[in-house]
């Protein structure tokens, strides 16, 4: 299980090696949320987004026997290439099990950083089935994306940094709003900031119709989503809540929050002209809430996971949106 | 004139009122550059570039009475939103006289700050004489762009940020590119860097066509740019270097750099893909020399000075480099 302890020792692990990200703000986009609005940007994260955390974090607590043997893991991406950055950083051989349908950037990125790419048919293949099998032939350790105790302690180093940059910001008391997916980052920042910064209240964000965690909160029991794709937020449509993950959001987290792809998509325009940051549609839905949601109190948190993104959805959400 | 004690002053008045930027790395960038190249990100500064600080530094030093009488600023933007910032939180009034053809977006959120816009045209109004006259009629205080001591000593405390994040980056010994219109970033750098990190050594990045200063350093006196457009830099198109910059970096800095137009674009285009920043073209010379430019040594430090670009622009660039 991972608790504060873990998280700090992760944090350890981590420093020196990933960034200290910072909380942006920006006076414009306050008046548009109508409310205050801090930004924790972790697509400006090494690899990308937070996923670096929980990578190095996982690689790094490996015994070295198990470590010079290789990992594998599987994922839309930004997993995939906070894994290999971690792997080749701690000179560890690394294989990525990807879905086909993944953008090339992210394909491409996680092959620069040295790891050998696997792709899966997302609809029709089990990639737990497939990793499980490539894990035991070539003796790889397996990094899950969320459901794994070092990872979600990699994670919540992002709620650890909260805890400092908002009582800087006299922003003690106010909804941290996350980006979720598995739920590993919510779940790290949640038991980071039960220990740290008690005000602060961790909300989950999700695509609507892929609110897997939201609906699993409110019914006391982990829910698929009906569907695997069809949002444009590809980094965060897992199937359903973790099982490592949901019972500490379970007892940490308030309501889940749920926005639209147009309103990501609003929101990554805006991260643009106003905070001059790069996020993916799935790294955007928090600020998305953040700036739409109705209910909010006066001074909001969110976290901004990750900024991999195919240049010409970009192109053509600043056109559609900008 | 602006020495390490103003520099040091104007550190305390922004303390808590301007960012400190992070300076950013990715290992896929170092791969393109062949070297290792560390980003000091002021487009993550509050209104999207660096004159955030010299616009604070000079509207907090002046004396309450002429600050209650209002500041008049001339600009092709990115000066213009720094003081009308740090006026509109002096609660002082601000005139902001602006080149007719500067990007709209730069003149709707010069406005949204509440400045009040005059706009005038760069091939046949002279601003010097323009703002004279409205400072004069309104008892405004004129704020220029470059040289200013004040302005200078807001600009040079990115310099004081770098000595301590490139100490803490190991990379003590290294050319610092700076992208450079009149040079008060620059020079404020350099004098920053004089005191607190003496093995860092200021370069100026200009675009091609548009290399006043490089050229000024060159001949050992001030000379003037052939144009006063026709690059998509806009933000740097100063006609010649300043007269209180000048003499600090013909001390100070080494020769200066100039980059093609479709260089800065390209910078543009891999800051998106790799930092996750949004960058004018204006505020990627200095990457772009970072990244294009021979005769560099293994490990360079580029500034990135801004951030506010077109929506178009930046997609046009995104569709034709990444």
């Amino acid at each position: 299980m991972t608790d504060i302890g873990r998280i700090t020792a992760a944090a350890q692990r981590l420093s020196g090696h990933v960034r200290v990200t910072p909380l942006l703000n920006a006076p414009l986009l306050d008046r548009i949320a109508g409310r205050r609005v801090l930004v924790k940007a972790e697509c400006l994260q090494l690899t990308g987004s937070f996923k670096a955390r929980g990578g190095w974090s996982a690689v790094s607590a490996l015994d070295p026997q198990a470590r010079a043997r290789g990992v594998i893991a599987y994922s839309s991406g930004n997993h995939a290439q906070g894994v290999a950055l971690a792997a080749a950083r701690h000179e560890a051989p690394c294989v990525i099990l990807m879905p086909s349908d993944a953008p090339a950037v992210k394909v491409a990125n996680t092959r620069s950083y040295g790891a050998e790419v696997v792709l899966y048919d997302r609809q029709t293949e089990d990639r737990d089935a497939i990793g499980a099998k490539l894990a035991e032939d070539r003796g790889l350790t397996l990094i899950k994306p969320f459901d794994n105790a070092e990872v979600i302690a990699g994670q919540g180093t992002v709620g650890l940094e909260l805890a400092t940059q908002t009582a800087e910001a006299m922003a003690a008391n106010a909804p941290v709003l996350v980006c979720c997916g598995g739920g590993g980052l919510a779940a790290g920042i949640a038991l980071a900031l039960e220990a740290h910064a008690p005000g602060l209240t961790v909300r989950t964000v999700e695509p609507l119709g892929f609110d897997d965690m939201a609906r699993s909160l409110a019914a006391g029991k982990r829910l698929k989503n009906p569907a695997a794709t069809g949002s444009v937020c590809d980094a965060i449509l897992t199937p359903s809540p973790g099982e490592l993950t949901f019972p500490v959001l379970q007892r940490l987290a308030g309501p889940g929050l749920a926005v639209s792809d147009d309103q990501a998509l609003q929101a990554v325009a805006l991260a643009f002209a106003h905070l001059r940051i790069v996020l993916e549609p799935g790294g955007a839905v928090a600020l998305a809430a953040a700036l739409f949601a109705p209910d909010l109190p006066g001074t909001v948190i969110a976290v901004a996971t990750g900024g991999n993104v195919d240049p010409a959805l970009f192109a053509t959400t600043l056109e559609r949106f900008a």
